[in-house]
């Protein structure tokens, strides 16, 4: 898979690039990253990329010229694979998403800075736009992580254990159940008595039990899309019972 | 103000922390952000921070121990500030969230790896947890650089236009609006005649219903809690009329 990533900061992403996952699917030909700094593309002395919006108002908009020169020189144009717009105003990010894009031989990631990218190129240029949830950054360099992050724990073959991406939070539309390790007693906390009890049948019903609880507790809107069982269903149903013993009795 | 990061990968903050509004937010003396490797706080002779899980699994786990140590020594036992675990199982981070955190003085920020972290870190020394969004990461890295670049431009001072961050998607609860620089004609796609008009009235009433329309269309769920004006209201009554006749008919 190869991300091409348009930027007016290619160098915060190097070290990110070089440690973590990313490395290791990197060095393993699973995964390409070009970084392509949208200033190369210029064409004035000085190199600009910003100008000040019309109609007034803060900050400082970024131009098209240089955004369509890179793009269109680097994926063709019109661009030859997806080109997905970094921004707030973009689709929510989820794994589901991350899922839908891990399939793709080639992305195009598209960083917008400054108070923003002016609308022709949004218009005109981008295929998709993401956000990576509902808060506001300096620019899409962090979101562009983010997406190559997850997408690349995706591929196969770039986690060590095949399952390990299956066993996380959302992956299976649950939060992960609770994790420990040695020691078994740290000032005076211990682990709970199955984990060491190696039956493993045990085991795994505690663990989805967990899971469903700690959804149950922190995140019950993520149940609506889970696929659970009839032992999970009667589970939970236990449980809100306990949690409160007047939701079973009806109105 | 000041945040603590405690994690296994220092590195990959840094050129994020020397680019970008942070670095403008440290220089300025605004923010301070230090960064505490883990590993210094282990105590064996291969400075080991992760550990297979009790009850077996793929995966490691962080230890307790090292993570212990690292945060008592660096914020005192108990924390005298918020520590903040990045895990997908927390709150989920917004807008809102990053302008309570904003208030703070002092933030300790703790990266979790790997499969997960020992479950009585998360039970007996962290006081808070977010999530930056419903999807896997390697670590809680890029979230804590999300954290701190969303909180950081909140922070008084930090833009240097004092609107800037008032005018963002979400800060007013809604998407925002379409924005252009020059040049006004690029290959043939024009810029909105009002941008051009010099009316700042009528410059400011198309950009709010620009975001309320765009909103509407993209992100309808963000309309409850935003704050609307009788005009607004009156706008967006007018605009799903438009877009399906039948609603404003009744059953």
């Amino acid at each position: 898979m190869q991300f091409d990533v348009f930027t007016l900061f290619p160098a915060v992403f190097i070290p990110y690039l070089e440690a973590s996952i990313l490395q290791r699917a990197r060095a393993g030909g699973l995964l390409d990253v070009h970084l392509h700094d949208i200033r190369t593309w210029t064409t004035d002395k000085h190199h600009v990329t910003d100008d000040a919006p019309f109609g007034g108002g803060g900050g400082m908009v970024m131009k098209p010229d240089p955004v369509f020169a890179a793009v269109e020189d680097v994926l063709g144009a019109p661009p030859a694979c997806p080109l997905i717009l970094m921004t707030p105003q973009g689709r929510t990010f989820t794994q589901k998403v991350a899922e839908e894009l891990a399939v793709l031989p080639r992305i195009g990631l598209l960083c917008g800075h400054y108070e923003g990218i002016d609308e022709r190129i949004r218009q005109h240029l981008v295929t998709d736009e993401i956000s990576i949830g509902d808060y506001v950054l300096t620019g899409g360099e962090l979101p562009a992580l983010i997406l190559m992050d997850a997408i690349s724990r995706l591929i196969p073959g770039v986690l060590g254990d095949p399952d390990g991406a299956m066993d996380d939070s959302f992956a299976m539309g649950l939060l992960e159940y609770p994790q420990y390790t040695r020691p078994a007693e740290f000032r005076g906390w211990g682990v709970p008595e199955v984990l060491l009890s190696g039956n493993h049948a045990r085991i795994a019903r505690w663990r989805r039990e967990q899971a469903l609880l700690r959804t149950l507790l922190r995140r019950p809107d993520l149940l609506e899309n889970a696929s659970l069982s009839d032992a999970d269903r009667k589970y939970l149903k236990k449980v809100q019972s306990e949690v409160d013993p007047g939701a079973s009795q009806g109105p």
